[in-house]
């Protein structure tokens, strides 16, 4: 039994590489799967890697980049190819507890070659930090609006900008929000009109997600020059 | 076997008389009850009666009133004591479909004798419409805020008003906000601080949670006068 | 009270306008809300109205449009601005009893005047349906998959195109599918990359979602050129 | 990217301070925002924060208070302001159990200034040592009731006295109310009228509504004079 | 295929006869049952029958006895076999609502020859009306609880009396109380000792565990005669 | 927009045709569907169609075979290929009232041509009927096994017999097993091994999986001889 | 405040003294309440205590009693006073692995002086295990039946016996059945009939309602005398 | 109490030994257990077995094998009896990390005498890895898939192949998905036809469920010849 079968195709087909989700898998089956990317794309990024794994990992690849908080693990460090000023994707969230979520959104999308912006702890038990900033929100492609506890702040946002919104619940909370499940519901469940939503704690799928529209959206641009 | 019990000392006891839960009750058994409460007491207030049953009611109680929204009805219409204007109890809500349990906890005040005012879809997904009508709000000695799908608008006003705030899930919403379980968990993991909730749809029992409030600060202000 | 407080703004804050969801309102209410609307914008969109509330509406509005399967009611028809066959938009559904919620998506579209082609009956127990058509999906700027029972549809197309993708869970099913939740969780737990995911039977969510990607690609050709 | 955007107008919105959730954060994160603190506002309150991440934070704020049981630590001690015999808010326990999240309460009034009686072990199993104490339960202004398991004793309270009733769940039991959704749910459908209710070991927000009452009453006696 | 397949030793496998659960059995299958149980065991009871499909089996069985409240239909009506007030067995309710459950287990246990005393409206809201009545209550050899909503009335009772106590979750509620599961909740997770409780609105199922009690204790005594 | 793709290569490449799920499809549909599958087929089985619903059919397909209990409607009725007794596949149901299930999986077996033989009314509450059809029991090539309430016949099934066992949760039942899902877990644990299991009422289903297993063999004897 | 306040009085209430509820307590609390008992009543119970915790006990009190499987901790052994073989009560277990949930309510029974009899690995798999041992089980006044998975065996045991019997759903299991929901929810809806329940693991709880019965046989029987 | 009680008929009754589900077992039971085995069966295969329990039961049974990544312990190896690429069953997964249920199936199926073929990391977001391997998947008697997150794979597999196909939900996932009920509940609903489902990360019972039909297949190949 070979134990792995990676879609190296999938940059071709869909633009965007595979990547490994990292949580389940033991340190030995990641070696050898990152050894197979190492060979025949170079980099690589896995996904929930714990702090222990990581340290077991860097033994074999010296020079990765692990982000703790995160648990974003990649064979390489990624340059910062613009400012993060210039980002076309906005990374909003509630709260600082919320950064392990938006921190996975924002590497998968440095490994993706595309910088994005990080603007933390605007919730709406304090609203007049969110209305303070609706000029800089304005100028993004895409909002990707992360949010734990009873996750309104995407229902806020989509009443305020006309982009692309995509929600992310995170497990921030305690009691009926422990595990992430009210936030997940009030964002499907929101108001607001045409927000769309991913998985609890999935950075990466939203970040997957924001970096398909910026695709089409550049595309598009492309062809219209 | 005797089928009811009133309890009719629960004026004396707490403030407020006991009201009659009308949903399950059949209309025989509505009308011994009633007879009882209208023996008495004079009046008597029924929540959850459906259109067909106050019907037959009223021919019983032909001087009764019914709200066919809100399903309340009592022994007797009650007169408007004071204009809503000078309410004391501001009841807030997100849509216009919540109306059916604003008006259950509106008759319910009026029933015990305090004006209630009705200001209904402020939402957040047009925040301005709240934002603009911040100083009204501030004038209430209690805010009950109502709210379907995702229940998002007592965390905004629990961020921007210093009084006691209940908040009231309802069951206004479709897929995972159906029956109103994803505005109940939204607001009880609220990040604004201090908002307490009741059950889906209670607009009743909120009318009694902000009396209790009312009924001790009007006392605390008599032994202070 | 006012019993209802229309965002006319909508549309300058947000690019679309605001739409009435009709399912729990009565006649009476949705008279008035749509008045309002004739005159200050012309035309209304209404969702999720039963025929025999449509019956009652039609009194009021001879020349309005209904959609039976869907529950859309509009104040007038609109026009076909385009053949689908031009569509950019891409309404994709697993089944033949997915169509009430496509609708929903279709007529909300045509109401914000941008055609959508609906392309109904390949799901994933047939797989050639989809294979077969591989060609004409990929000329979409959005797709929007529709699918009940397991919702596995979403997951396939994922892994073969590159455009945004919005997946719509529809409440088609029995058993642990009768609501629609297994097909919500297995939308959001999917493996293939940045799919995003409305609330169940959600068509109109899902329209505006694709319509802010749609928005947002057109600014930016604009600005290209 | 800042990683955190404290709210320190929020005592003059709202009469109470903001306070830091603890858990999700790690120490480096949290001695940021405390320094933060220190300078701006002197003390600060953390809630949920483990023994080990305590031991770390005295480290750097040799000063502080901490309560292992409840996880409440403070920046400074605050020097009893009063007897806890003339309080005026009762948190009312139905277990010995219970007491971490009754002292999640104490500490957080004591933080806001007001002092609170706590009253334990007093559930419904054994009802004569609650019917034994209701000449004490009568003077509270405002009555806080914890119960885990069943949840049974703010119904039982709710009948027996006026004052406002604030109840909150707690996770003390296993089977079916190993998380505490049977009080919670208990407490929400309770058949007493007027008990708010909220999340399951929510002892700091309890405090925050009960501190919103206390100064609403507070504000009026002064009118009042 | 033949459709049914009586169980006639039940009675002397367990000392009680089998009963038909009618809900789901279309009105010949019914007849065709009772038709069977007439020949060869005189009398027989079915559960959950609605009244349109009573009617349609009393057109059958003329002589047959109907409760509408409850659904019990018997073939023949069991005549008093003694007062109710030397009743061995006490059905004690929280509300007049749970009156349907209630009669359920009663005309069970008259089906069964043993004569059932019912207590109804002593729920714990107004806790004197069930203190009052201690010593009638003592007397009984089981106690059967009663309660709908938040289900805690088995608590108190369980807490002031030494008998066996089996409670019954009733349906009557709304919100996350709609279906009985909170009162059901409630009853398993009582901090008093030793109840045990039966599914939801199943008085049948209570009469039969109290008939199993008090068939034990008879044989017992006449043991000891 | 074509409302339909039938998947007329299913009997080429998995030996047995698609059938049609009637509930969500309105009778236009379902008619504009059975025409194809009559042009091109012969023959067609529509599930879950109300009574209502096959009266309309009728009208356009005055041949077609209705049974009411399971809702199966075939274009064509079935002439019985075998007596019932020869049997390969076993249909063993708990109760009478799961018979609606039963005959779904009977009437699909029919028209795929395979005769089964259906026994009712064994279930465990009086298991000395399932212990003495043991002989009988153990001549099937297949058993399909259903029950509603606790579903305990199939791990008591499972661990008496060597075949293939497919177990059927029905929704029969009310409280926490109202709609099936108690059986459902309870045949998903079952510790008798080796069960597999299908949705709540999916009759169906399970007869194709019977259908699937016996096609195997059939095809193995064929190669063995 | 006073941290426990002991329910000294429920042995005179009741017939059986209170027990501690340890999982959530900390040694020191244990403590404190302990020497109470030890001062007052002799011995006492603890149930649900960690190895570690128990270490940590027996250093304060050195002759107790510690059973590490199930979690029970005694103040004092208890002196066997009869035979196993003579008990009144049976403690039935499906499978080997109940033996902790078992054990709980074995020693608690102990603790209030009556002999019980564990009869473990009977679970329906092997259903010959059950049917050999009927004579032996028919000689109990109470059968309390543990099982986890599907929870299948009180439905049969409820077949097979006429005495009061108790079901103890336990966790083993994993999946749909990992935290007991299974076993417990097979059991509330068992078609046996007149069986009841108590909380998932609940050992302890079942041994009172078990005792509560017995001790009411007993006082008929002494009365009868 | 004797603590276990071993079916060792299953083989004789059923075609296949019982084996110990090891996870809620101590070492001394599991000891005991396997003695009993190894006198009177020679072999056992325990289920859920960590690596720290493995490590123990090893110094008792020095010549046993263990598998670490799916727990299973053997008290002998099984000599491999046919090359891997000769299975009649196939074990289909959709990514690696599924692994640890495949091989929880690969062994139990050694145990049984049985080879199998392992397929990994076939998943649907890839689907051309699926598509590839159609001839080698149809020469399979049984396939037996696996997948966690969405769980799409069995539903395109099922409308793929003619044969028996067993779905196991794996709980390899997070959010929505964490403990595996998404894929579970996905694979019940599926839209694929004659699909039947095991428990989550059943391998052991996928295996026995397979084992079933290959002896049935086996039985009338034989007869057959």
């Amino acid at each position: 039994m070979k134990a792995f079968n990676i879609d190296h195709q999938r940059r071709d087909r869909l633009g965007f590489p595979e990547v490994v989700f990292g949580e389940p898998k033991s340190t030995e089956v990641l070696v050898a799967i990152l050894e197979d990317y190492q060979a025949k794309q170079g980099n690589a990024l896995v996904t929930r890697v714990s702090a222990a794994k990581a340290a077991e990992l860097e033994s074999f690849f010296p020079k990765a980049f692990y982000d703790k908080g995160s648990g974003i693990f990649m064979l390489q460090p990624i340059p910062e190819a613009a400012p993060e000023a210039q980002a076309d994707i906005g990374l909003v969230a509630a709260g600082t507890s919320d950064a392990f979520v938006v921190n996975e959104a924002y590497y998968t999308l440095q490994f993706f070659g595309t910088p994005a912006r990080r603007i933390v702890d605007v919730g709406v038990s304090g609203i007049h930090r969110l209305l303070n900033r609706q000029e800089e929100l304005r100028r993004f492609q895409v909002l990707v609006v992360f949010a734990g506890f009873e996750g309104a702040l995407p229902s806020v946002v989509g009443g305020l900008f006309s982009q692309p919104i995509i929600a992310v619940p995170t497990s921030v909370g305690y009691g009926v929000s422990e595990k992430g499940g009210a936030a997940l519901n009030a964002m499907l469940a929101s108001c607001a009109n045409g927000i769309t939503v991913v998985n609890i704690n999935n950075g990466y799928g939203a970040a997957v997600a924001a970096y398909r529209i910026l695709q089409q959206i550049q595309q598009q641009q492309q062809q219209a020059q």
